[in-house]
């Protein structure tokens, strides 16, 4: 996968450098800028684009973890403040934050076009996965995560979609989100036209009577579409999808949840395609 | 799987009958009763054990998808009462009761003897997932959902598990927890040694180095054992497993959510041995 950064030409002047003890203030923040917190989401931001860290918040506990990101913190002269748990509540708006929270620019969108034109080309093996009407930022987030754990190229959100990420969202990911290249749909946009000329194949999963996924063999080029518990997908997106997949069961519960349903299908595309060579099973 | 239903005999005497109207007091329950909420997690008990239901909290909206468990109650003289969502929060601590809330004869943990007693006899396939230091009622709710949904026959929790069927686990379970039966293992009681007799293998799931679960074959007698994030699972536990099992990945995130992985190998435990044939990949 490509390396997946944001341009830097939208940069505020920069912060006053140095440790400040004390409460913080309730900063003003950029638009494009965000928080987010956790320490593997912390590190991952870290890892993939320390230019868009503004400041850092931590709890004292956590400068041997964070040693690194405070030299560089020192070295460009940005902000990082040793705070209370309390403190970090409140910032966060979360118990989760595991003692660290960055201001950081938030993590940029990409069109269609440019997500499809950074896959790998045709015949070679892609996955994308687009979600329709999940609205849940921590099944978001745990998308996310499974996404990069099993090497998925993007992930598609359509026009109208209220998800977006957020601090929750970065966390629940564990730091997946800063693999996954996510693609905002226009209002209007010929997605079916765009991801045909790619040569992928649009799977929708559906609770019932689509092909059993452990009897199917899925395209090479794939994009699963996975839509929300209850409301589910739209109609349409389900009439024009080339492939209906159905994660078969036992019928005791009516379906999995949409976090564990993406697991379990990135996880077979992972078998059929990414792995060198899958052993048959004895009859 | 055979059914698993309380057995009769501690019922406490019969509430009083009849709709009652008003903010419910906090009302004072047997140790041997909790509350279940979910729409989801009340239909489920209700279906498998309704002679376990005590009591209903629901919204007056809910009346309609509760038909048949006010007649019950009606029937039973079991007290229901129509409140506002607010007395549902305070009653459930959530909110995410989606406007029901019963009070029920808490779910029996078996003997691991008994569990494995119930089990389809060897050579048959045979699977259970043993958690070990997994302590987020959530994660287990959602480990229940998916073994209900993949046919699981039992979960074993350590005789030392904070874990305990919550109202939260049950409500993220979405009625999976009505299906698998559990039981908690006793201090001290040879585990290893009664999943040999009943031969079945026990698979440690491990971040690195284990048999990447895409080329494993699994035995068709399985016991996964899955550990916390971050603590992991007992070092002697590890050393003890007849199979280490690692599910593959990019590299790009530390590893999958236990909720996650749990769904995969689940998944690939259906393929390999709960569906009737599995195609052979072409080449």
């Amino acid at each position: 996968m490509r390396p997946y950064r944001a341009h830097g030409s939208q940069r505020p002047p920069a912060p006053q450098g140095d440790a400040q003890e004390g409460t913080p203030r309730a900063p003003r923040r950029s638009s494009d800028e965000m928080r987010v917190y956790g320490l593997n989401a912390c590190a991952a931001l870290f890892a993939r684009r320390p230019h868009d860290l503004r400041k850092v918040y931590l709890l004292e506990a956590r400068i041997p973890d964070l040693k690194q990101v405070l030299a560089w913190c020192v070295q460009r002269k940005l902000g990082y403040r040793v705070v209370e748990a309390a403190d970090l509540d409140k910032l966060t708006g979360s118990q989760h934050h595991e003692g660290v929270c960055f201001e950081a620019r938030r993590f940029p969108l990409v069109s269609l076009s440019t997500l499809l034109q950074r896959l790998p080309p045709p015949p070679k093996p892609a996955v994308l996965v687009w979600l329709d009407g999940v609205g849940n930022p921590h099944n978001f987030g745990a998308v996310l995560r499974s996404a990069a754990n099993f090497g998925v190229h993007g992930l598609l959100l359509n026009a109208d979609s209220a998800l977006a990420l957020s601090g929750a969202a970065f966390r629940v990911a564990e730091g997946g989100a800063e693999h996954v290249p996510l693609a905002q749909i226009r209002a209007g946009e010929d997605v079916f036209g765009a991801l045909r000329n790619s040569e992928i194949t649009v799977a929708a999963t559906v609770p019932r009577e689509g092909e059993a996924l452990y009897g199917a063999r899925l395209p090479q080029r794939l994009a699963f579409v996975l839509g929300a518990e209850g409301g589910g997908m739209h109609r349409n997106l389900i009439d024009r999808a080339g492939l209906h997949l159905t994660i078969p069961g036992s019928g005791a519960v009516e379906s999995l949840n949409v976090a564990a349903s993406a697991a379990v299908l990135f996880g077979e595309y992972y078998r059929q395609h990414m792995t060198a060579r899958v052993p048959r099973r004895s009859p």
